[in-house]
């Protein structure tokens, strides 16, 4: 025993920087994965219904907080790959996000309509902001703070948590039916998207009070509407060289847009309307996966020339993709053959399969260090 | 037995996400230090010559690569906080970085000069390039690429290491004396601080045969320069909001520098000789130690007015400093107070000192997922 007694310590000491959760949306599990490894390492189950879940990580890398469609919240441990705590904590939630310190994890929900932060040590609510209908949306921002839209009422809303309970910033007029938000990485620039306008809502946060300020007025003006197949992800917005990269909503098309001036810098006509429009690390190339029934196909384009410079099937179903923190590879889930594919991202090599049950969102642990997810 | 034997595999179990590496420079060591408890965790001793010392993090959080001023290269756990490597591959070195896929390890020498390139893994030498003198500002660029400038020749190489050899591409014209470098964050721009010039050199890294560019031409001119009590480091330049920040050489002030036409926007007086001029990760605050004798001091900068916003004196000696990785706490290295001291980055509060060895750099593990560091 002496020899055990000595090595058991270390036995299953986990590094967690290079590791990642792949949703396996039809078994409501999700598979450990190790990005240097290119391998599955292990299976978290009894997670509930997964379509459209997301997760964030604790400051840590250790603890994942997954968010599910049918309001569970549930918090896993990436290390002992088990489930550490559960609540149903809504009947129907949208993502969640993780307060910069660590300390609170918000969750937006449809149904009872409103945002929840709870302790992410414990899972216990700490704050409830009902908000009378669908919230949207929901990021962190620096200085312990959540934003978050309003569907109905076309508000963006600021709960700083910052003194241990919500005090809550209201902002009117950011037009309406916002269907989707995203904040840039450095915290400062919200940006709405709306159902109901032909045009986009920014805010700056860093003003004392943020004032909506229209952006890409009429952006679809004159041109006959696709149909909209799939909502494109604002959270796709990527800043590549000096321009944002934006799915075009019901358009065979990216947008670039000015990332000072948010003005229209161009746009790329796309193989299908895309729904991830994703800038590598280093925002020179672009990946661009598609809605049904293109969605078995990724475009590359070029953040300089704004030119398609690359286009391959990697099977039926690309639903996301997810790139190493320094952007040498990039991770695919294609759903419909079963498997995560990685692929080189300099000379578009495939490196290697991986097997999974109908996989979705692919979330590495390096997010834990990045604002606005 | 049994209790035991269910409990050990993850008695040990340590999640990487939130540790960090303080290099105390009189006794050899290094402090092994965790965020989010602000505490020292432990210390890995035996590494020889640490003044200027400097680190960089395997892609998966576990092992740490130190660069001795004496040309020892370092392999440290940690997790097991211990060395698990050493070679003494030169006999003066001044940093080095780790590749984008973390295979690689790339040494600055100045004697005898050049860059050597060694496996992550075992440390063997995989690739040497001797440069015929001294060797400054080392860094990391996507593509499994090293760049690196000569201090003698005043070119700029770029060591292309995906084919598993290096392929060396030589840039003449930077200018004389190159005393430090810098890549932006998105590994396009690298900047090279000149001494024997009243400018300094930007090469943008995504042009097929990048070119020699002067930016901020005679920006001493007219003055009477100080004594330059240290060199600033470049490392230092940070992005904020759309500028850089950097420490003027010579002057008592900081530089602003527009982010994409590198042209200058701003100067603020300081109480100092700059020696770090650091943004907060989200940009909107930046922090500037001074050079002795006025090295007890940090001024607070915001990026919107240029105004300095607040002035503290942690105690004499603050040599380095590091933002967790959402910038919500920064933690100071006072070498002379023998202390290691964590403050609220929105209240300034002080929130924990902690007992170290004469520390000066501070490296957190988030480190592993950034680029030209």
């Amino acid at each position: 025993m002496a020899l055990f007694a000595l090595a058991a310590p270390f036995a299953h000491a986990q590094a967690t920087g290079d590791l990642g959760l792949v949703v396996e949306r039809a078994s409501g599990s999700l598979l450990v994965v190790d990005q240097s490894d290119r391998a599955r390492i292990g299976r978290i189950e009894g997670l509930g219904d997964l379509s459209h879940a997301s997760l964030v990580y604790s400051p840590d890398e250790r603890f994942a907080y997954v968010f599910g469609r049918d309001g569970g919240l549930t918090k896993v441990d990436i290390i002992a790959q088990s489930i550490v705590g559960r609540v149903m904590q809504a009947g129907n939630s949208i993502g969640g996000a993780i307060s910069d310190d660590g300390e609170y994890v918000a969750v937006s929900n449809y149904e009872p309509g409103g945002v929840r932060i709870f302790d992410s040590e414990t899972l216990e609510m700490v704050a409830d902001i009902p908000s009378g209908g669908k919230t949207i949306g929901l990021v962190d921002v620096p200085g312990t703070r959540f934003v978050f839209s309003l569907w109905d009422k076309g508000e963006t809303w600021i709960a700083d948590m910052s003194g241990g309970e919500a005090e809550v910033t209201r902002i009117e007029g950011i037009g309406s039916n916002p269907y989707d938000a995203l904040v840039t990485g450095d915290g400062r620039t919200y940006i709405a998207g709306l159902f109901g306008e032909d045009h986009l809502t920014a805010l700056d946060l860093w003003q004392d009070s943020p004032a909506p300020r229209q952006i890409l007025p009429g952006y679809a003006e004159g041109r006959e509407g696709l149909p909209v197949y799939k909502m494109p992800h604002l959270e796709g917005w990527a800043l590549a060289g000096q321009d944002f990269v934006l799915p075009a909503m019901g358009q065979h098309e990216v947008l670039w847009v000015d990332a000072r001036s948010l003005k229209e810098t161009g746009r790329t006509a796309t193989y299908g309307q895309p729904v991830f429009a994703m800038a590598r690390p280093d925002g020179r190339h672009v990946w661009v996966n598609f809605a049904h029934p293109r969605n078995d196909t990724i475009q590359v384009i070029d953040s300089v020339t704004k030119q398609v410079i690359h286009q391959f099937s990697p099977g039926p179903g690309v639903l996301h993709m997810e790139f190493t923190p320094r952007g040498h590879e990039v991770w695919l889930s294609v759903r419909d053959a079963g498997k995560v594919m990685v692929y080189d991202t300099q000379t578009f090599e495939k490196l290697r399969e991986i097997e999974a049950e109908s996989p979705s969102g692919i979330f590495f642990t390096a997010r834990a260090h990045r604002t606005g997810l």
